[in-house]
């Protein structure tokens, strides 16, 4: 029976103190919900901070990494290496029962399009008002807004209880 | 001598008629500029109608298509089979040294949002003001908005000279 | 700190008893020695077999899919959806950290020749002679030969403990 | 209406002169015959090789690249940049009405048995006997030797007039 996997999108380099701070609650909100985090797996920003929150309550962890030399945060259990950058988004929205956006960058809009694209649930915990609008537009019964890292689980819930 | 590609980007199946015109125009001022067009290949929407434009010129058309038995447009020279969903919009970004997009959707903002990660320069001709201006938002420089078609070539001009 | 993942290939609808009774036992006895299975994931040939073995031994198991609607495996605990085919054999690769082939095929050769370009080391089940000469032939330093899943576990001990 | 493409399989660093003496030639007789010749496109080995032959005698050519910064053939007309490594190797078997080999290498190994797998035509220009009985075992009737380039047009003339 497979695991139920939520993808945990968000910036690197450039995720803010609050990104950080939203995303490490998810991880541990996401673990003590008993189910895997799914994030980019590098050492840095939004796939971090997650990865971290996770494992602090014994969480599972995958990271889908996009080079073979791609600096892994030590909280992934298991790295899946890629090797093809950021194609590899595609994958982390395919892999995912739902989607949380931690934050917002190019990268991230891809995985939130891409999301969309495929037909996933998608929850935004961002104040960038122009990407809600946006990607609200794009589709309605998609794309929900969360204000904190609490909300987004109980969206989440609700929507995986949907889902079965 | 590497020829110089323009990737089109925009909606298949859900292409407006504006877009579909904007499109056409597009492929043949491309050709006309002695360009070649890279497209995702389909016989639907942005696709096709930017190929069969730049064909109408003699223009040379590359199609990324997603799957081995993707309905391809007559109007494509050159097929790349990527058999690889929507991770190939990685690939139809980095293969192109500009994007326009011609229009808006959720396979459409996955690309522009790619470009802009990969740093690529993007031309928008569409009339959503929540995609001109969150993608504007994400990136001011890389990002330029056309009314028409005839200004995206103008555009692309400055573009082209500046890389060179 | 990441898991052990041993990645099992072989074919899927054209696997023999054999390779079918070899992969289940590798699966229990990975599983045994506290290491994740990796496979194609889908609900047939070697990747079914191993998956199964390794659950009857309360181990975890990875299957990375071909399609978003690719029959999976009931012993997959973890499903990554590529969606881009045979394009995934390099990921198999890239994400285990060495390879065992039950049985040959085309697509088994095509991950065999893939780990040894990645510098992977592999383990051969075959009875297939064409095939353990060329693979060896290819890199003898990287192709072993094991006639049995548990001479198998013994070679993949002794290359676990080099690479740490 | 789509051009016909040969996909030209072979080492990069370790091509041998003969390799690449075969490569020039099979891309020169490639373009004579009004085909495109495919490759993986740097600036090394079989691949750079048969593009300066297809070039030589104004033919047109594909180079599927590895990488953002790979160190492209100079040779190429139209670069596709895939940024997925080996990955890519899938893409170009699918992307080539029948494939070539020239040499054997565990790159080329992954090509050959790839092309296999999505039931092309392969011709093997190789001395490697281990590798001509290998993949002739795994599908006699998709697997034919040629000992010379000018050879391996003949039998490409067969192959595509059988296709049409």
């Amino acid at each position: 029976m497979p695991k139920t996997i939520i993808g945990v999108m968000g910036a690197g380099e450039h995720a803010t103190p609050l990104d950080l701070q939203n995303a490490y609650e998810l991880g541990q909100r996401i673990a003590e919900a008993g189910w895997i985090v799914l994030s980019g797996g590098r050492n840095v920003g939004v796939m971090d901070a997650v990865s971290r929150g996770a494992k602090s309550r014994d969480g599972l962890t995958i990271g889908i990494l996009p080079r073979i030399n791609s600096a892994m945060s030590d909280a992934i259990d298991i790295p899946i290496i890629t090797d093809m950058g950021n194609a590899r988004n595609n994958i982390n929205v395919l892999s995912s029962h739902a989607i949380v956006a931690c934050g917002m960058g190019a990268g991230t809009a891809s995985e939130v399009a891409l999301a969309i694209k495929a037909r996933k649930r998608v929850i935004l915990i961002t104040e960038d008002l122009q990407a809600r609008e946006f990607f609200r537009s794009l589709n309605p019964n998609l794309v929900s807004i969360a204000e904190t890292a609490a909300i987004a689980l109980e969206q989440l819930k609700v929507i995986l209880s949907t889902q079965k």
